[in-house]
């Protein structure tokens, strides 16, 4: 995969050079390339300028975001804008971005984009209903969680078939070394060496959470039988009854 | 304010040395602290171990954690560990904890925590409904959100007050210089110099792509009468009465 980012602070992006982004481009799985746009501006023109119309803050200009995209090589890439009213990013849109051979981001800062900037873009994604100062910690978030799901950069050792949003529920408590931990112990279940035993308690315990904290992931859930018997068994004894 | 961040990789923290961030920083209204807590750890002992039970993948291990934590001086700290199964990060967790005086995130890596460390925990923070490598952009991410909410930080030439999610509706376009870039031009309105012409036009324009793209958000919104009637309007010409 080749990733380029249009940005003016390429110095954030030294997270991209550690953990699993960092090992997928030593093993040559990812390229990435950063362009700083400030380059591109016309002479004597700034990045930005003020809103047509009046109000406050300065917008993204458009002229160096074009001519910066002028010069990147693009093989039908996905080219996506950080916007606050773009499709909301989840485990299902990174396992999307994940089968690109290309993808652009767009990063911005100020207050906002000259409007027709967006013709340029395949995607108007939101990371979450908050507000950033720029686009470029939500872009490494997007890659970090896309590039995690290509074959090949994450080993069989460290599998993310168990990840909560694969599987569609929440995780069961683990536990590590020692047993003990000031004045903590391990629940019996785990100790016991009772493999059956012990699936059935993860089971249950990853859908008592689930059903606790995020019933919404249940509604979308595939139930087997014995998770469907085990959820009404949780559901009755909540009840009561 | 003073963020205390547990982290294997404080390198990784670049991106809180700029932008808005940074500046807070240079002002003085916060301090930030990374503590590496394999530093902590037991001799000849990893940071991380397997779990209790079996499975794949490789836990954090309560000790270094703890004993981090230890050796931060607190003062009624919001301790905030990343989980999947916490609490949704929005911009009204981020105004929340902006109020507070210490913040301090747990950072996690591996496949997951020992469930011992959850009892050092005040907040469990999701960013979202997607997995990432470890908790570092995701701790960045929920610090930018939230600095740039206190007070001093954002200047008053870049208020935050006409931010989407401050005022409740996605932002109307925005045009900037030049007139007509590439065939594209400003529309009329904005040129027109007539500010109760623009200030509507932009209205309509928010509740229009709040209507489309976010329905959601209408649901919470308190809206003035010129507001409500206005979104009848649209609401009547799309249905085509």
């Amino acid at each position: 995969m080749k990733i380029d980012i249009l940005t003016l602070f390429p110095e954030m992006f030294a997270p991209l050079e550690h953990s699993i982004v960092g090992k997928a481009r030593e093993k040559g799985l990812l390229e990435v390339n950063y362009h700083n746009f400030r380059e591109q501006a016309e002479k004597a023109r700034h990045v930005d300028d003020e809103p047509y119309g009046g109000g406050q803050g300065m917008l993204l200009r458009a002229q160096p975001i074009f001519d910066t995209m002028d010069q990147i090589e693009q093989t039908n890439p996905r080219v996506i804008l950080l916007d606050p009213a773009g499709r909301t990013f989840d485990q299902s849109y990174a396992e999307e971005l994940a089968r690109e051979d290309q993808l652009i981001f767009i990063c911005g800062h100020y207050e906002g984009y000259d409007e027709r900037i967006k013709t340029l873009v395949t995607d108007e994604i939101s990371l979450g209903d908050y507000v950033l100062t720029g686009g470029e910690l939500a872009a490494m978030t997007m890659i970090d969680a896309t590039v995690r799901l290509i074959p090949e950069v994450i080993g069989k050792e460290a599998s993310h078939t168990d990840d909560s949003f694969s599987s569609g529920l929440l995780e069961y408590p683990q536990y590590t070394r020692p047993y003990e931990y000031r004045g903590m112990v391990v629940p019996d279940v785990l100790m016991s060496g009772h493999h059956e035993n012990i699936r059935k308690w993860r089971l249950e315990q990853s859908l008592r959470k689930t059903l606790e904290r995020r019933p919404d992931l249940l509604e979308r859930y595939e139930f087997t039988a014995e998770e469907a018997a085990l959820l009404e068994k949780i559901k009755a004894e909540k009840t009561g009854q």
